[in-house]
């Protein structure tokens, strides 16, 4: 497993290049951008998502998508999840049926409300469903770039393909582990953005941190009742895909989640920070794609709900916050986790 | 309900004395320093633990444990827990059995490992142990006392007597839920700490937020273990006491553990650590007390034994933390949750 074809050449796509190269592996990584590709080949340099990181020359890009995947033993999507179709589809001419297929999107596909694996599954008939392999978990791309230490899970339906893509990444300073629960690392990663635009918003207003651990525990339980509804492990949640993820997103400087949801807490428009941002901020989408989907799996999802009304009914963030704050007196176990329902034991 | 003692003026003891004076309660305030008496009298301050902050004039101050507790309809008891048991026992000939009696302290005793309101119960025999409640969550008490928006729970054996402590405590600003589930609010209370004192410890050494979320998540992953094998609802620690709490003191810069833990990590010794902190750092006790524990439940806890290494058998935080980040490939749901174990559905 030595050729390996990363699409997308973003911060994320770029850095999990750099722990394959460090891995010794060729990588292509593409780019529809011909300036980018230029950057990357000759300066070994991402500079509009990495600043000034130098790349490995085990790393190539190239603007051809047939170039990059038709000679690859393993593909890595790390595609928006606004353009995952049309990649897949345009790849499938060329994908191989045993290229190991991985993807790293957080997000679902609008309209459908389709996962990223359904997705690529729907595009590329050629791979068995059960081979497709999630990779999700705390990761800032501005880390892993640096080779500060980071720990990931991947997911499949069988396991050999999740241990191929853990024996394809794995190193000193990127540890990889298993997990069988596809829906629930595509539900963690996707909703978790929804929690981050939330606590960018309430630190934004001023809250703290008491407000925001809050909010973290109880976004964490609704992503559990949608994952749970929708197949997933309730445990998987607890882990590196679940509270993991939520906690880096939530907390760390480098979550553009985070900084869109501040910056509409601090009073800014919708459309104005998306502009600013200059990036995808998967969070929008995935707010609207939750509040489908928890209609359709008639699960509770109070802060995706206020978020929706932030994001597309104009509702104030304050306001919003304040109605999340403000709910009646209840028992915190059928708050936190409608998951089970122990009894009281008076 | 209108009278109510808080024992003793700390930094949450005082915040939590202000939460009452917001809702007409009139509070006693215990301290043994005459000093600190007076400026509570006489400025409405407390300065060393909350700066300028003005207290409400319901606040009185005594540092006689007699005036304090002999008339209080209720007692909130946020002793540090190496003094717990003294002080339990100093109030024992002035308590009535029909006292509401609530306790928001975060630790085991040494040595006989009882949990807080264990060494409560010894010592007040009148009380009904199963209407002793334990109050936690994600808490720092510099918020509180600017009534920033706050999530606490309280637990009892008996439901009433922590939906007295709820209606006692309940305000726009601090909104508090019940649970049933003492044995799991003061396991998670007392065990956040630890992953505090490690979280600061990573960060001191510069190993990033992918790092401290991954910590987390196995830290919140022990401390389950370790409160489920003590009779702890798992669901607890998905809560506000569970992750709530630990989110909330491993990412805030309120946190005296995370705080010391960063110290260790960038090379200081852990005499000077404590002496310059000026205020009690439970988290260090608790390590000591979670290793016993973990030993006498045959629980694995690998971040409780690279801490207790590093705090009390001269470990080297980097090798503490690189032995923690290097272990073997696994399944994630192995690692992260005994809980339960499900199984592979390939």
């Amino acid at each position: 497993m030595n050729k390996v074809a990363v699409l997308v050449a973003g911060s994320w796509g770029t850095a999990l290049a750099s722990v394959l190269a460090d891995n010794g592996r060729e990588v292509l990584l593409w780019s529809r951008n011909e300036e980018q590709v230029k950057e990357i080949n000759e300066e070994h340099r991402n500079r509009r998502f990495l600043n000034d990181v130098e790349l490995s020359p085990l790393i190539t890009a190239t603007s051809s998508l047939q170039q990059a995947v038709e000679d690859a033993d393993a593909i890595l999507m790390v595609v928006p999840s606004s353009g995952m179709r049309e990649v897949a589809s345009r790849i499938k001419p060329f994908v191989k049926k045993d290229t190991l297929l991985i993807h790293a999107t957080k997000g679902f596909e609008t309209g459908t409300l389709n996962s990223m694996s359904e997705v690529i599954s729907d595009e590329l008939p050629q791979i068995n469903p059960k081979r497709i392999v999630v990779l999700s978990g705390p990761s800032h791309a501005e880390e892993v770039i640096l080779k500060c230490p980071t720990t990931v899970v991947v997911a499949a339906g069988e396991l050999e393909a999740a241990e191929a893509a853990q024996d394809l990444l794995i190193n000193s300073y990127f540890r990889v582990y298993t997990n069988p629960d596809v829906n629930g690392l595509e539900v963690g990663g996707a909703l978790k953005n929804i929690i981050a635009l939330g606590a960018g918003l309430t630190d934004g207003l001023g809250f703290g941190d008491n407000a925001k651990a809050a909010l973290l525990t109880r976004g964490l339980a609704e992503i559990a009742r949608l994952g749970t509804a929708m197949g997933a492990n309730p445990l998987t949640f607890a882990g590196l895909a679940g509270i993991g993820d939520l906690v880096a997103t939530c907390t760390s400087k480098h979550s553009r989640n985070w900084r869109a949801g501040f910056k509409l807490g601090q009073g800014a428009a919708l459309d104005d920070v998306l502009k600013d941002m200059g990036m995808v901020v998967e969070g929008v989408k995935t707010t609207k794609a939750a509040y489908e989907l928890s209609r359709r799996y008639e699960v509770t999802m109070p802060i995706t709900d206020e978020l929706y009304q932030v994001l597309f009914e104009g509702k104030s963030p304050k306001l919003a916050a304040q109605d999340l704050m403000g709910r009646v007196r209840t028992h915190e176990i059928e708050e936190v986790a409608s998951i089970s329902s122990p009894k009281w034991q008076g």
